[in-house]
């Protein structure tokens, strides 16, 4: 199994400290020592930065640490592999470009072996993991139905929720995906949130000796929301999605919720 | 105008050196301070770094510097912006999969106005440059002559420099472009190119007080050819590309050349 870690924000907003936490789990506090990856989406544009060494030894990871990206969506993962030997091919976060908007994607848990019947529609996996071959079928379904992004963004909500549900049924299928706008998260088994918003208090990480007093980094009107496989601080109160529910979040906030029928 | 830098190699093999001296073009010894971009088949996938700074203030620069990574193609670019605002979504490389492999490409030059109304065959710009257009350009124009990639690839070769030629007559059009295996490297102006193999010797950087004896660093089989918009070193023969060629390499190689009619 792997982690994920998101990020929604209504300014531009640097995830150094909730990354110092998580990558400690890349092979530190936790097991997931198969790679890492990140990928910003600041004002200007989309990066990631990959890598598929243990993120806690990572000189690529402490420059992240150390270097604030801010940025309004902010998607990584750390790996622990099942499908998929570890290379960087098969390292999270996924990309694509769709009507002409770069899509992220990163994926935690693990699908059943019919995963490779799955249709693609035209986004061809590069590496050999479940999680990429269900990435490009997402993308596929998406545009067949979207040849040009609806107009009504909850028609495509509904649909992607609907082939969350599907993957669901092949297995494990926790999920982090965004195309800079919107971060859609969805929960299989295991994902938590914070909202964090004036008046901004102390946080104290679980997996790394540190704190910070968000007062000192924020305004009034900042909105910053978290998400993780795990809560990434022991002293605020993280809320969990349930079992197949899609939240989609926009600017920090929740837009819309879909749950299981 | 922007700079170019490629390599390609028969053994993994690290880019620090060029590298080095290429950055301090970016800002330093050179005008390009709108940005800087690497990009790094690795044997086990793809991954780049981008970032709309100067490359000779980036962290980000100088960490590539001191973290040899491994590879067999490089591309990297060195912007000053002429069509697109200076940010993140016009920052060379580009990237995009086709047939299961990511598609890199950078370019230095500008094109008339007329860019505009190339055809993009399902390939969509994310930023706002002629040069990520001309790109989408290209890999539409492949992906509809070959759905899938032809059992002979001077075919695909053929095509894409009748596609550069093409591009060419539109104003300045040089241009890096991989897949991974081949790198292709088109002059419309200005490039020129080393294969370094044993004997090796030593090399001196012309933009910056440093000097590699490649002996230290190389086994006796190593082929290791680098292209760049002007010459890297001063103490080395490099040769110029004609306007209108495309040189396609393969593991350090020059496998097939391509003229102007």
């Amino acid at each position: 199994m792997c982690e994920l870690m998101g990020m929604s924000a209504n300014v531009p907003t640097d995830i150094c400290f909730s990354f110092a936490g998580f990558l400690h789990r890349g092979g530190g506090t936790g097991p997931h020592r198969d790679g890492w990856g990140i990928a910003f989406y600041e004002e200007g544009g989309y990066r990631e930065f990959r890598d598929p060494h243990p993120s806690v030894d990572s000189p690529i990871a402490r420059l992240i640490c150390d270097y604030p990206i801010k940025s309004n969506v902010v998607i990584s993962h750390i790996r622990q592999a099942n499908v998929g030997g570890v290379k960087l091919a098969n390292t999270h976060p996924f990309t694509r470009e769709m009507w002409g908007r770069p899509w992220c994607y990163a994926h935690n848990g693990q699908l059943s072996s019919d995963w490779k019947s799955l249709p693609l529609n035209g986004f061809t996996p590069v590496g050999t993991t479940d999680s990429e071959h269900a990435f490009c079928f997402i993308m596929g379904q998406l545009r067949e139905h979207f040849p040009q992004p609806p107009d009504d963004p909850e028609r495509l909500w509904a649909l992607l929720h609907r082939l969350c549900e599907q993957l669901r049924e092949l297995g494990v299928f926790n999920m982090l995906l965004s195309d800079g706008d919107y971060l859609y998260t969805y929960c299989s088994t295991k994902l938590a949130h914070i909202t964090r918003r004036a008046p901004f208090g102390e946080a104290e990480l679980s997996d790394a000796e540190m704190t910070v007093n968000f007062v000192e980094h924020t305004t009034p009107d900042d909105i910053v929301s978290v998400i993780a496989t795990e809560p990434l601080t022991h002293n605020e109160c993280w809320q969990r999605l349930q079992p197949g529910e899609l939240v989609v979040w926009k600017s920090g906030e929740i837009c819309a919720r879909y749950v299981s029928n």
